[in-house]
């Protein structure tokens, strides 16, 4: 029989965690399909993968990573750890529980940097269009050598979609907008405060884009930030120069109408208005098409395409966990494709989607919400060999972390967290987060 | 027989003339065939339905026009005039010569406005693949209507690519630029220089973009204006506070190092950089790899793809001339379709297009290639019932502008000329242009 043959379309932390899936297993003496993975931009690492470039890249496709200089992990790391490569394993010392992007990037990619995992993957390659076809249920994927500019199509078994769903940016639009005379850019665009200095800034949204670019404007000297929220204030103790507001109910020159009456001038405007998913390469009856959420219809333990049980998605729900839901997840997606995890009927999928979603509609808390995704983690880590950790030890770091920030939202990363995987306790950084401007993987290195 | 299928795909002025040139046909009596025009934006008229959204538009698309507020055009109406639409006709007066873009946008819709054309476009729909069959000689389009997010596939006999080559960025690098602390996008994404008011601007480039973003800055008050370029210095006596400097050599901080050793501080850079040609819906056997030029390969008389004459491109070109140009493009496309003009043999187009290609090299002044320009679409016209128009007395237009410029670049748009096609002589507009702030229709019109 010839070997399968998958495709994985995406190398940022699940399209990774799929190839490090695989790879154990193959390692572990079993015998592994034929894969592919076509990565558009020239580096894996996803959303990790930093560009100082906006909008439309050199190859003329979408920019893909909405990171900025200064970025640091706005979670403990203790929560996003592999269970299967520790902080410990990879830096050989504690670091600190919130690091900046390279050094998580540096993670990220330590742990296949000594695979032959980069052999698999077709870099500069973006996904163009993919075909089902009934007859032979299999996959024509076409794709484009973005440097040689060239097309061309093969044939997969299965598909593996991973990636990420935070690089189409929701933009909503306000009245009077068009003729507002400052800058307008939205999160997926801001690569840095330091423009903002002595600038009255407003961020639209009330979720971590807000409040993080909101709190890097006020770290790099903005005049004033302003945050303006839809539904539900965030409602930290903002330091001084902070504050937030309403919904906008329109622009006027470079006035800026809330909805409550107020009136404030502004210099700039950042959408944090989050992101949509887009799968521009899909047919509709392949493509999510949800909010973002934790549990977006029409997928079978959040990763199996109910319509088409050869097509996987990973990382398509939003994210308390992140990386090691990635690794759960793709471990189960293997398993399948191995046939070391059975499918269950069509009915009986659409059975188990119903309960979770029944679960999920009846979330009310921030923390109901961190637990009904800790369960489904643990669902997918009982039907596969990925080493099961605390989830629940997890959940309690997250609530930690949600406390620390409303307690003081400019010094929640200076606090420290313990690994539920290694029991380490996390350094310190030298300097308070406030005060450190160097985000770089060697400046964060030193002592 | 079945009527012949046609897509168009993109309604700006060149999707626009086809659907002219076979509504005219249609008028005339003759039976035409099937057309359905693929427009991904809301509205028609290309670049010239402004939108104030930059990067990714709401549907996730690539955002399409790369015009600003206070974009008025930089050649004279009378070169681009419709010869089967005149300016007298759609505004019943004579206007200036250099009308903005809202204006211009008037004038294209007007033509179109009446007529059955818009039921033939589907507007917010994407072309996401083109394949063609060989067997049977025909397209298979896939689109995506955004609105609901469905896609669906069509088949074709002949496909026009209307879909401009001035939206996808060329973005070079510079050793640095990543931490750059000031904003820096490419002209693309560029929709006013209010937000340069005191600031210190770096426009790269020495082209259209470069000139004129350089000057709306100076309009609007930035502190200065400096122009980079690689090749040759634009050379205009540029006034006080602006100045042109070799190419850029490196970023350091907001410092930035030119080739000729001098170091300025910026606290915004403009990448006026132009544009690459890029059609992700279309296979590479079909797709134009070319630089931005008055002949790009591949074309027979410009329009016809040499390796599939069923694929047709409108607008591919460097364009001097513009509007009457896509007419003159539509009309001799649409008698190939209509069997009206004969396509010579591949042996023969090839030879066709040896000959125009070695004039093409030769070209060595802006004077020469304005001529060459001219010269073309004399031969398109000669080959279709396009109204033949005086293309020499065009051409003096364009020398005139150019030395207009020359003289002054803040005062070029305050001349008039002399339509070709009516001799209507310009009217003046009301106020000289570089105190002129308001780009509307309406303050256009009024007197
Ligand atoms: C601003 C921001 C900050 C974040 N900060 C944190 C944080 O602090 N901690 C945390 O845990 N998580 C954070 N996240 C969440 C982040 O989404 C995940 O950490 C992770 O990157 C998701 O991995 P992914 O592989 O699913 O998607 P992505 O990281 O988005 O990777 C998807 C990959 O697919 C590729 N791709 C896309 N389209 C195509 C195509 N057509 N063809 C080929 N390749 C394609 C992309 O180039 C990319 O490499 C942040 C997200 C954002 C947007
Ligand atoms: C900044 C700027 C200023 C300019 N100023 C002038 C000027 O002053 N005078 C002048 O004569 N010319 C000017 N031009 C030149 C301009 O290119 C032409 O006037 C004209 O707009 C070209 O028409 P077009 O139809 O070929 O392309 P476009 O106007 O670019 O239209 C292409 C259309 O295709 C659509 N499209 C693209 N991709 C898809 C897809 N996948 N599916 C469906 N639809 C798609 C787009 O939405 C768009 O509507 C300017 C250009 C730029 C960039
Ligand atoms: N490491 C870091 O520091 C960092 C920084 C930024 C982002 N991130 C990550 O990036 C991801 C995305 O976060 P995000 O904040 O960009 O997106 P998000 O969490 O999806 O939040 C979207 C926000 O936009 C608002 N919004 C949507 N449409 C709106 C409209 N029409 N008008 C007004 N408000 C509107 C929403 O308000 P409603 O509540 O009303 O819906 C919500 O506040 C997350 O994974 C996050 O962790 C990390
Ligand atoms: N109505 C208006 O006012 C207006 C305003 C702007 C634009 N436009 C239109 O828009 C279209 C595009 O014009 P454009 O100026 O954007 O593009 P363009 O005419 O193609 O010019 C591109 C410019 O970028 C430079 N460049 C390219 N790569 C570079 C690099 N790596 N480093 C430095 N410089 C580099 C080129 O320099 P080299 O010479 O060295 O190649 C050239 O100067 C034209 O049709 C124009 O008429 C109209």
């Amino acid at each position: 029989m010839q070997k399968q043959r998958i495709a994985i379309i995406g190398a940022g932390p699940s399209g990774l965690a799929a190839l490090r899936a695989f790879e154990s297993a193959e390692r572990a003496g079993a015998e592994v399909p034929e894969i592919v993975c076509y990565e558009k931009q020239d580096d894996w690492g996803g959303q990790w993968n930093y560009s100082w470039r906006t909008g439309i890249d050199q190859y003329g496709e979408p920019v893909h990573s909405s990171m900025y200089r200064n970025l640091w992990s706005n979670a403990p790391k203790e929560a996003l750890e592999f269970a299967e490569y520790t902080f410990d394993e990879h830096f050989g010392r504690p670091v600190s529980s919130y690091p900046p992007r390279e050094v998580l990037w540096d993670y990220i990619d330590g742990r296949l940097r000594s695979s032959k995992a980069k052999d698999k993957v077709k870099f500069a390659t973006a996904a163009r269009w993919v075909q089902h076809h009934e007859d032979t249920d299999t996959f024509t994927v076409t794709v484009e050598d973005l440097k040689t500019r060239t097309t061309s199509s093969s044939e997969f078994d299965r598909v593996i979609v991973a990636t990420g769903h935070f690089a189409y940016p929701n933009v909503p639009t306000f009245e009077g907008i068009e003729t507002f005379p400052g800058s307008i850019e939205h999160a997926h665009d801001f690569r840095g405060a330091e423009k903002f200095a002595d600038q009255r800034v407003l961020m639209i949204g009330s979720s971590y884009s807000a409040e993080d670019i909101g709190v890097q404007a006020y770290k790099m000297g903005a005049r004033s930030v302003t945050l303006s929220y839809r539904t539900k204030a965030i409602g930290h103790d903002w330091p001084q120069g902070m504050e937030e507001l309403p919904l906008v109910e329109r622009f006027e020159g470079n006035k800026v109408h809330f909805v409550n009456g107020q009136v404030r001038e502004f210099d700039a405007v950042v959408m944090c208005t989050g992101y949509i998913h887009n799968y521009p390469f899909l047919p509709s009856d392949l493509a999510i098409d949800s909010p973002n959420n934790v549990y977006p219809s029409g997928l079978y333990r959040g990763v199996v395409w109910q319509e088409n049980p050869n097509l996987y998605y990973l990382g398509a729900q939003d994210q308390w966990f992140t990386f090691n839901m990635f690794d759960a997840q793709a471990w189960y997606v293997r398993d399948l494709i191995l046939d070391r995890a059975e499918l269950p009927s069509a009915g009986d999928r659409a059975a188990h989607i119903q309960t979770w979603v029944k679960r999920f509609h009846d979330l009310s808390t921030e923390a109901e919400e961190v637990r009904f995704q800790a369960d489904y983690i643990r669902d997918l880590i009982d039907n596969s060999d990925y080493p099961m950790f605390d989830l629940d030890a997890v959940v309690e770091i997250f609530l930690a972390w949600v406390r620390d920030k409303k307690e003081n939202v400019l010094t929640y990363r200076d606090k420290q967290h313990r690994s539920v995987m290694t029991g380490t306790m996390s350094a310190r950084h030298h300097t308070p987060w406030i005060r450190e401007l160097d985000d770089s993987l060697q400046r964060y290195l030193s002592q």
